[in-house]
């Protein structure tokens, strides 16, 4: 089933205790549709570049299966440039320098051709422009998931509140979903977030894990153990990449399935991280996603007994 | 099996959003031991109270089976009182009053006939008197379990370490772990615990579930969603307190059964919060207990199908 991917494509220069890398490939846009790639084939991404955009960028999405041709190139123009640095202890980072470029003037353009997508994935972008997408579908898709960020709970609560209505999943980490809310409890915050529209919220909890809430499930994966995070960055774009990815490619939305995605997307997050920009993903093979996906059942499987049986076994 | 329960015995005087509560019964021995006692039958408390420590207390200890043979009541002398407030999220507290009274002098003594227990559970007292147990065992217990807090890890981070090395299980909090380690990472955390010495390390992480680490498992237990902490006070006790008695009770100490033991400590504490002090394991029952335990297994459990089975489905 295909995807229309709406988003950013950026070139990131990132500092973190491991190393540096200047103007590595970046942008939602870019992680979600290298990490949907890994279980659907009919993926289209709609963003916008500069000239100085790099062809290994286009030949990493193409080689990907990614179909580009809603990338638009602005003529003379310069890509969307984000620079930061992660704190010692990878939880927080600071913005050193945001560029936004030819990303200012985006006003995302679906190809004729595309307005009927099974599923659509609006990656962080200003919530307008998320509706401008939504308002441009000759169909309602089978599923809408949302991304957001801080700053537009900042800037923009009311439009982004308008938005998050008329999607189907809202994805959020769990500081916007406290600050989204003013509900501490993460419980309460996602209940609240399901009471804006949206049907199903995932909340991701970086080393703890995430949860998801349907109107009729609650599910809790872990996160997968790992001691070093290389590179957080378009870790939260790749777990969207890895949940709209393995719904598409099982068109299958039932709270069981749901619950699955939810684990792909955390696998694919785990690799993400494990290098700079897509590094990691351009390495990645089938095996080692589904060696991952049995691990991640290991993490938090455990067979009961009753206690009687226990009993009579001491 | 047999447990050995040392710890305080105190009353607690506490303010929440919810509510207040004076003088209401608490410490460390007091939790483990009640929330042991859901699953174990021969559990012997040994702590100090001062002649004012209500008989309902003694009372309720007795009603849940806790031998108090080894609760020194000092003629004349107060029970040790702490007095909190719990912030408007939860998740902080101050603390508005310590009187140690009694507690300053505690020096555990171990009844003759119990100092070969199955079972040992350290609650959280000073490092150099959890010591002072040890030394008291005529031979060494199945499983020794450690509590402790920040307190120790600040005044005597040398001592409690000391300590660490000789027992088989510590529990800690993610912030403790972080502080006694210096590792801002849980799993690095975990294994400098383990370096230490105890072969199991559990960290707890409140409404992110908990960490089993052994030789041989990793297990990432969830949180049970609760809308409402009513009282936190004990939690960690209560966990500490299912667990021990869980595995008392099974006398298995394998990786599958450690991994429930987590989910029985998991679940009582989860019952704890609801209310203040003890008053939820008054009135819990065994139904309650077995029905939130399959709770927590939905809570986490998810079914893989691969991916070729999911494609040939769709």
């Amino acid at each position: 089933m295909s995807i229309l991917v709406v988003g950013s494509v950026a070139l990131d220069t990132l500092e973190t205790p491991f190393g540096r890398a200047d103007d590595a490939l970046g942008g939602s846009a870019t992680f979600i549709s290298a990490a949907a790639s890994f279980f659907a084939s009919d993926i289209r991404l709609v963003g916008v570049v500069g000239e100085d955009f790099p062809q290994d960028g286009i030949d990493f999405l193409r080689s990907r299966g990614v179909d580009l041709a809603g990338l638009e190139v602005v003529p003379g123009g310069k890509t969307f440039r984000w620079s930061g640095r992660y704190h010692d202890d990878m939880n927080g980072r600071d913005t050193l320098d945001t560029q936004l470029n030819v990303f200012a003037d985006f006003n995302p353009q679906i190809p004729a051709d595309w307005r009927s997508p099974d599923f659509l994935a609006l990656g962080n972008i200003h919530p307008a422009l998320q509706q401008q997408v939504l308002g441009q579908m000759a169909k309602r898709p089978k599923l809408v998931v949302l991304d957001t960020m801080n700053l537009w709970i900042d800037l923009t609560p009311d439009e982004l509140k308008a938005t998050m209505a008329r999607v189907d999943v809202v994805i959020v980490n769990d500081t916007e979903a406290r600050q989204l809310t003013g509900e501490s409890n993460l419980i309460r915050a996602a209940k609240a977030i399901r009471a804006l529209g949206p049907s199903i919220v995932i909340v991701k909890k970086g080393e703890h894990g995430a949860l998801l809430f349907t109107p009729t499930a609650f599910f809790s994966a872990p996160a997968y153990p790992l001691e070093d995070l290389f590179d957080p960055t378009g870790a939260g774009d790749t777990f969207l990449g890895g949940f709209i990815g393995y719904l598409a490619r099982t068109g299958d939305l039932s709270d069981d399935n749901l619950k699955r995605a939810v684990v792909h997307g955390s696998v694919l997050a785990s690799f993400c991280v494990e290098a700079f920009s897509v590094e990691r993903l351009k390495t990645l093979t089938e095996a080692q996603v589904s060696e991952r996906v049995n691990a991640f059942r290991d993490l938090s499987a455990f067979a009961l007994e009753t206690l009687d049986q226990a009993a009579d076994e001491a």
